[in-house]
């Protein structure tokens, strides 16, 4: 119960595999160890550092193993992993340890990694948006015509289709792809500021330094470091809960369509009661809204995170992290749970 | 204190009058009228009324006193106010009453006038960030190249510029700028559905009259109703709390600049205390802060709402209408109160 | 729109009057009064200020009439309006000025009137719960034997009785009765700290100060100011949520059981549409849902706002006026449209 | 980063072992083993089953292995794991398998192992509470008498001493232990009702069976199901997050007393910096600030929760899944982080 995401037995109701390895910690110890490689080697590009000593340092900590006791250690003591994380580099980069981190700092490290799980995030997202609107096409296709009940404030207002009731599910998605298309530029992009944000230490190299991180990791360079300046990841933050808000509502409307006396939509697959076996419930219906909901208050973290005092806020920094794992998580499983709801769909329309 | 933008005294400090009469009562009542009257002179083109009578429904309705009682009680007993509105629009068009509202809902009307409504937020917010932007960057030019310790994690770190600490205030209204165009057109759009939101009544006249309201309201046709699909509302509600949240960030900095033993700023114009004549309390950034924060939790409503259930919710949409106005209030304050803050810093930098 | 509580005609569904007047800025005017002219007279008992002065100062605070553009003006430098307000006060004593908010600070004024509205508010939500109790209470004797369909995750599960539909509606109310008699004494005492909070200004004359002061405005004496410590408005937020949750659950269920194709209730007085005359909307109930909606995102700010930095925060004491006025009156409204909503009852049970 | 509480390295920073077990699925699967072993035996009692085959499948259960597996995909069928774990307890009971789970139904096992977990972590926190009063305490009693500056809205006011700049930390733990005394009995309790809650099956047996489950549980009996009033639970998370609230003020408190320049405290053991190794930066200060803003947006999912649909809600009930164990732990966490922090103060006072 602590973590629904990763649990023994919730994690079948809540788990998505493939969001969850974009955010794992093994992931997140990917892009650090990325980012330093990366960084170690345009050092060496930049003249900052001796080539051979930079391309040394990089090798080393693409194929060092991390000792994690250590590692949490010093995040219990520093607040943050990175100077533990460095100092394990440093020693495995032997004498070419001057080659490593030099000139930058732990956030430049820990959100860079960050800006690669959001770009990953929205490349499976994106893909899933493409078959959700596929398989509500599908749907439309199949029971688009049939007559249907509308209702307006919970009664019963004039006789629509299956087309309009599912139109609201559907059509949002494409609204959901331009939104993520606009902000992918706004989030996909190093991190680079060193101690205080400013880039001091990279003097006149700085420009070249953040272009070969940024190409080596696939993420476009940032005219200036974003330590304080959180908007793009609250922006991301906001997205997942728009697209979670539409899944919501899917999910919402399926319940009502599958109440007895209802009976506007007929369900394989249903869950089962342990008191009465004889229910089908409409779990992943029911998931949509939870997950909906979920969101729809973990927004608000990501966005009182906005107030990041001066250079770098450990408090409001943190706060992201406890939250926006979770909720990249949540909007991948209803992306997932939607598809498959829609799958399971017999009929819809007018009772029989 | 039951509404602090419009409060006898706490409206000197939290008031936008600009932002406030965009979504006032007057206004709201401004954007129903002048979508019924965009309405009737639709259904007379379209043919759907007889074109005379048409023209004197419309004019009668842009003519027309309201009865504020009976909308009041009528909003009391159906939850809207439109069905009373209509009824006296209808005895103000006599004999030409057929004209009105014909194949139009309460929500058509409602959220008609509320793209109004954001629509014209978003010029008045997009002008204001224009003016703060000119505003930090002279700030920027006064004393962008003093020195100043930089703080992380509220620690002293390294010596930064105040060029650096202004940077995080200013960059991102660019990016805000940005959104708010990509934006407007998921927002700036006509809200015409119908009694279950599938225009049925218009029959083969649908786009037209849609065309003509739209045009009439410099608003976009909507291909369809929104009525059950806020996603664009809650972006918008997202918007505004990125932008609060970024001044909030800028408020949160100044106010910390401004402790005794700190001193790294000087403002003139502070607030008095009771008890404590000499102080100069940095009331505009710690109400940059509140706005903030006030914001950041709003936006958790405005996603809620997002579960709108079936062809319309009465419970999510009203939802909304207890939380907009009062975020773009302040959003609207916010991005006065910066300007106002900006222009009352008399030093920055290193202390004295 | 830009604030339901208080508006032409949405005023008509969201107002609460009784508690609008609780939490009007002519209640807060009349609370701040109150405390200076109870501060006055006490100072004079105390042997602080000359007894027949202060006795001419409370007489002149107690018949003044206040310049509220200049109280507008105030806070809007300030913050607070306190500091103009105690300086009408001191212009209307006149040579008396020495006996008026003599050792008080602008805290002290504002949150032990807030403290009188919400130990108000208390009393009027306790006598509320007792007549909702008697409203279900008589719902129950009804109806409390008709058979129902028992729903659990939206589906038919077993048959129940209308009894154990309304239970949950009716058994949390004493509950909330505990827990506002628990936490009255909580938030129903005097602010009184002076300029840091410390009383120094009182000397040894604080504790009579704070008796005297106390026992005139009819609140409990406190060991100490609570100027930084918010845990008692939180506590009080958080309980008002809890009451609007319960009502919002009765809400959800009624709008449930008066869909079409369930019928399990029969309401009279639903709201109308204006494109389908027919209908009976179920406005309360969903009502009932917004508010308590509505609240569950509110209380997320007075728990932010606990966060009060140092002797006083100006930031996160701004943050609950914003918001608790608001939740006090939705909570009011809720209270009562849950006892009307009762009384609309005119069947409940298995459909026909 | 996926659950900063079980995570590597964010472990170090975050996790609170104690709490941890007492929301961990090895504790939840202990909870509802115990409530299905009582239940068993009280189904013997009773005469709802054999004595013997109650007994035997009490002691089955209470011996048996679980498949983890089929747990999960049954969680993923059915929304709950209950169906399946009584499947495989029933298993596990042979020929006594009557005597497994008759008369109760999912959300009984689960909320009263909930219950459950409320109670011990109500009883850690209390202990907790108190020992951070004597910490707090002996700080007050080592420098309480040293003078400071008392800063209201961020700026300098009178000089006060230490002693009242720790009051608002301390204070409230007082009135914390007396919320928590009061709402332990409100969710200390057995959850028992049923198919649809209302105890049908168990027919004159009930308040029997109640009683037993309860006593060999050491929970109070509840006169009724509580399925769908989920007050107490959200009481408690409000209740979680008022200390976290409180505790959150400490630490702003302590991080702005830290700053370069003000020097009001000084601490041991503050974390390193990977760009800078002089630093020394407040982290468990800022981590008290973190927590409190995560409880106080959480707060919000729980009182959202609050709307549970029917006899039982699918979406509301797993909401309170993803969020509760997290307030939970993010509380404990808290306590223990301020009484360290309480143990690294060196000075507190005017700067020297």
């Amino acid at each position: 119960m602590t973590d629904v995401f990763d649990h023994p037995w919730l994690g079948g109701l809540f788990a998505d595999v493939e969001l969850a390895s974009l955010w794992s910690p093994e992931a997140q110890l990917a892009g650090m160890r990325a980012f330093e490689v990366a960084w170690s080697r345009a050092l060496g590009r930049a003249g900052m550092a001796d080539p051979a000593q930079a391309e040394a340092a990089a090798q080393a900590i693409a194929a060092m193993a991390f000792d994690m006791a250590d590692l949490r250690a010093g995040t219990g003591t520093d607040g943050v992993v990175v100077p533990h994380l460095v100092a394990q580099m440093k020693a495995a980069a032997g004498a070419a340890k001057g080659a490593v981190h030099k000139g930058a700092t732990s956030q430049d490290v820990i959100d860079t990694a960050l800006a690669m799980a959001m770009r990953d995030s929205l490349a499976v997202i994106d893909a899933r948006l493409v078959e959700l609107t596929g398989a509500l096409e599908a749907l439309d296709a199949r029971f688009g015509k049939e007559p249907l009940m509308g209702r307006t404030r919970m009664q019963a207002a004039t006789e629509i289709t299956v087309h309009d009731r599912i139109a609201p599910w559907l059509l949002p998605l494409a609204d959901h792809r331009a939104r993520l298309a606009e902000l992918r530029p706004r989030v996909a992009k190093v991190q680079i500021g060193g101690a205080s944000g400013d880039r001091f230490a990279l003097g006149d190299k700085a420009d070249g330094i953040v272009a070969e991180v940024a190409a080596a990791l696939d993420l476009a360079p940032a005219p200036r470091a974003w330590h304080a300046m959180r908007d793009g990841v609250a922006e991301f933050a906001s997205f997942l809960s728009l697209v979670t808000g539409t899944l919501g509502k899917m999910g919402q409307d399926v319940a009502l369509m599958a109440q007895q006396g209802i009976s506007e939509i007929a369900l394989s697959g249903g869950g089962g009661s342990s008191a009465m076996p004889h229910k089908q419930n409409p779990v992943l219906a029911e998931l949509l809204v939870t997950l909906a909901r979920f969101n729809a208050v973990q927004v608000s973290a990501m966005h009182q995170a906005l107030v990041h005092e001066q250079e770098r806020s450990g408090a409001a920094w943190a706060l992201e992290w406890m939250v926006l794992p979770q909720m990249a998580q949540a909007t991948g499983r209803a992306l997932i749970a939607a598809q498959v709801l829609a799958g399971q769909v017999r009929r819809m329309g007018m009772p029989e």
